[in-house]
């Protein structure tokens, strides 16, 4: 398609660009009858104005970045509802990308959002990155970032959190309280931060009440989703008939184990009790009804916009920023599982 | 931030601004010593290459745009899964809209899309939706756009759909084939093409089975989510008693009414059978898991991209484009609750 310019609606009509310019965008010292010619030479040309390239002015696109491990998992579509909300109605739009949980497609897709000219960046790690150099590059370049969910302690950046430790913690104590004495720990895989804090809120609250730790208790779901929950149920009641408690990374690991225990007709929480981490929805849905720790996924995303929009802020008026760590609440919900 | 530029790294180097855009792309002409110094320099001065504006050579900005009703849903995060996937093989970045069901809202974000010059626009229509001149408006200013899922039939452009009205007619003949003679239809808002469409799948196949059509078995669910299902269910054992069959749009409001039965000790399927509609996962995982009609989302996703870069190609090479139309399969899937 031909570009129409500025430069021909003004030649058709024999005025100044300037004049076109200005009709375009409704100025009041253009004339009622100048800015209808005008507008309608547009359309006829199919005129469209071009505000994608970095606005001159203010040199910024009006566009961010967001990655995130993946889409397709109610926590994090939460976050996105919670991120693009707020992003509009600050008149900024975002470019969503998935990692995949691939550390090499991340950094990818960071020096991707870099070219592009994003006005920021916000990022929640994918399982699989330990370097992270890639966003040491971001904040040399002086573009805002944020970081949130899973994070990494090594970088100098905002962050939206939860205090996954002892979110875990009140978990595991709530299992206890329960009754229960030989508790299993369905963990995340071994690198993310919040699956590392997880497991250590669990442990101590064992540590706290007399347990004692069993490593042999705890098994690894690399993708902490619905099959792998099925997969580590199964092992369990392979490994040991002793066990009276779960705490499970995510509602969907622990549906995945609960969906088990009922096709084998083991009864919860009478045989086993079992709790889960995020309070999807569905948790309230299954039977029995799942207790969990609530997970604020929406305000998550509204909180990390608004940071990186402070951020942003700062930088056009070329004012320091001093990051910020946000830690959110987090609440142990009972229900009918434990 | 100051900007910084080719011109700048040239004069700080005395070399011309030729050599420095070379020197960044790695030419072969320009020797690695030159590169060496290129390089260090850009570091040094934080030189950001800008490639957010439309590339001047290609008229093209590789980002295109997504307006989606909503993102927390299985069914919608898959389609956005399959799209994001799809467009970074193909080196094109995805901007995200959220309509939240508005028709104002989504007509704005159209504009806002077009004003952002993306080489192309996908759109699931909003349930509001009805005067659809925003998107003749995407068709005269010949920017690609594909539909998918919630369409409007009165639009000349691409689309990618499912045959909503036969997959109801098989879903609610499933239910007929397993003995029920009165059956309920729980069905979605009154305006879109999906809704309509399953609506008439239902009453063919009652008609064709000699069951008489009766509107009050009809529920509107607005939101076709989990507590439109509790409501629909609870509003369907106040009116009548005889009911022992339920075709619901989504597997969401199927799952909301099984939680209600399940409460009130009313037996699945023996009582009374349940058919969703798009086998979101969960509708495995409840007791009884629940039969349902699989709407492919991810597939969805990766053909809509597909159509939308076949288009944005002839576009690019002034090739004339012909819209199409590509119905994706539906299977019938048969579970515990008919």
């Amino acid at each position: 398609m031909k570009e129409v310019t500025l430069k021909q609606i003004a030649e058709n009509l024999g005025i100044s660009i300037t004049t076109v310019s200005k009709a375009l965008k409704d100025y009041p010292d253009v004339s009622k009858k100048t800015k209808t010619l005008v507008k309608q030479e547009a359309k006829k040309l199919r005129y469209k104005p071009n505000v994608f390239a970095v606005n001159l002015r203010t040199r910024e696109s009006k566009t961010v970045g967001l990655i995130i491990p993946e889409v397709v998992h109610h926590f994090f579509s939460s976050v996105i509802n919670g991120i693009i909300e707020q992003a509009e109605k600050k008149g900024y739009l975002v470019i969503i990308l998935q990692s995949n949980e691939s550390y090499k497609l991340e950094k990818k897709q960071v020096d991707l959002l870099i070219s592009k000219r994003v006005d920021g960046i916000m990022i929640s790690l994918a399982n699989k990155t330990v370097d992270i150099s890639h966003l040491k590059r971001v904040k040399e370049l002086e573009v805002p970032l944020v970081m949130f969910d899973k994070i990494s302690k090594l970088m100098d950046c905002s962050k939206i959190i939860i205090n996954d430790r002892e979110a875990a913690y009140t978990a595991t104590k709530h299992l206890i309280d329960s009754g229960c004495k030989r508790i299993a720990h369905f963990r995340g895989a071994l690198l993310p931060q919040n699956s590392i804090d997880r497991f250590l809120g669990y442990k101590k609250a064992l540590e706290d009440h007399g347990i004692t730790y069993d490593s042999s208790l705890v098994y690894i779901c690399e993708n902490v989703d619905y099959e792998d929950g099925i997969n580590a149920a199964k092992k369990l009641l392979e490994d040991h008939d002793d066990v009276d408690g779960i705490f499970a990374i995510t509602d969907l690991a622990a549906i995945g184990a609960i969906s088990v225990f009922n096709e084998r007709g083991i009864r919860v929480p009478d045989d086993i009790s079992i709790m889960g981490f995020s309070n999807w929805f569905v948790s309230s849905a299954i039977t029995p009804s799942l207790s969990t720790v609530d997970q604020p996924g929406y305000e998550m995303g509204v909180k990390t916009f608004k940071l990186l929009y402070k951020e942003m802020k700062a930088r056009r008026k070329n004012k320091e920023f001093e990051p910020k760590t946000v830690e959110l609440e987090t609440r142990l919900i009972k229900r009918n599982s434990t």
